[in-house]
């Protein structure tokens, strides 16, 4: 388990803050929920819209699908030598990221395993962040349990689990989200049935979605 | 970390379907959903409101905040010997049931240890379910980390971690959903800072809230 931003890192996603001329529009919205025009800008650049908004709030829909506060652009943990005002954002395809980290650990190390990319995200109707998994390889994303039994033989209700989310999750634990300077957890033991399925196959097609 | 369900069950927390009459209320919300009229009514006495519906899905704030399906009213391994149609109900008080085992186990293992009480649910945006804190005693259900530095002294942005949330989805890896029969896990080694606080705090206030 990867934490995002040293994926993000590695691939140079830094955009200087001082170099970005916010639009009408980003300046409008920026002034609306109390945040950098300039932040905003890039924010929106990586959003293929905005969900809602309240001052100190800005959620979008990433371009990838993702809904999540400020389209993962973020100032913590950011060496200031890489710009005058530099942020990050996410990897630009966690799912290829995370099969490209899973391809070269498994020539190197010959064994199954499997690579999750982690983010850590607020969530509605919850108070905290959590770990939630951005990119996958070798693994399934979700466990599908449709037809399984439960103890008395009766079909199960619930279809599927988000094992990729549970392990982000777990290994947040681990991580911190401070000066801990953890950015990667090992776990051993876990074992699964499914085929290996990406990061991508977590997110709610809107169709099926009740809350955009 | 112990299972919602063997909770609920130590507590009777049962209702018979075969008992149950409909509301005229319950059995129109039930036709539109596509579920049994009886379960609605259950669903809905458990519930302050109805959130979101569609064919096949009941999203409710249930009466102690939580935006959840069913208001946690479950089918899946409840021994047939309880009822002619048994269905089992959350705890009525899951930080009280926490409060109560949290006492037992350190009156018996006199060590400092934490309890929480887990369901499954599904999320917003996101497919697949995952481990939440429904009850929690004798650690913090959110880790504060406001004023805390990043790696460069910058102060964070994020300001809570869902703690208990993130270890119920750690536990939920292992105890899985069908058949395992494994509704309790041991977790050790974990440490924290801020004073115990009770699941309650996981749940955001509608004031708060963006997505009601």
């Amino acid at each position: 388990v990867v934490a995002q931003k040293i994926v993000s890192k590695a691939e140079g996603r830094y955009v200087d803050l001082a170099k970005v001329r916010p639009s009408a529009h980003a300046a409008a919205l920026a002034a609306e929920v109390g945040k950098d025009s300039r932040l905003v800008e890039v924010i929106l650049a990586e959003s293929r819209r905005v969900v809602r908004t309240k001052p100190g709030v800005l959620i979008v829909e990433h371009r990838l699908g993702f809904i999540m506060a400020n389209a993962g652009v973020d100032h913590s943990n950011i060496d200031p030598d890489v710009g005058a005002e530099p942020v990050l954002l996410l990897p630009s395809d966690p799912d290829a990221s995370a099969a490209g980290l899973h391809k070269r650990l498994t020539a190197q190390f010959r064994k199954r395993l499997g690579v999750i990319i982690t983010d850590s995200w607020g969530r509605a109707w919850r108070r905290g962040t959590v770990g939630v998994a951005l990119g996958v390889a070798g693994l399934p994303a979700l466990i599908d349990m449709r037809g399984r039994p439960d103890l008395f033989g009766r079909e199960l209700r619930v279809t599927q689990a988000g094992f990729a989310d549970e392990i982000a999750s777990a290994a947040s634990l681990l991580m911190g989200q401070a000066d801990e300077a953890r950015p990667m957890v090992l776990l051993r033991g876990l074992a699964w049935a499914d085929a290996p399925a990406p990061g991508a196959t977590l997110v709610r097609p809107p169709e099926e979605d009740l809350f955009r």
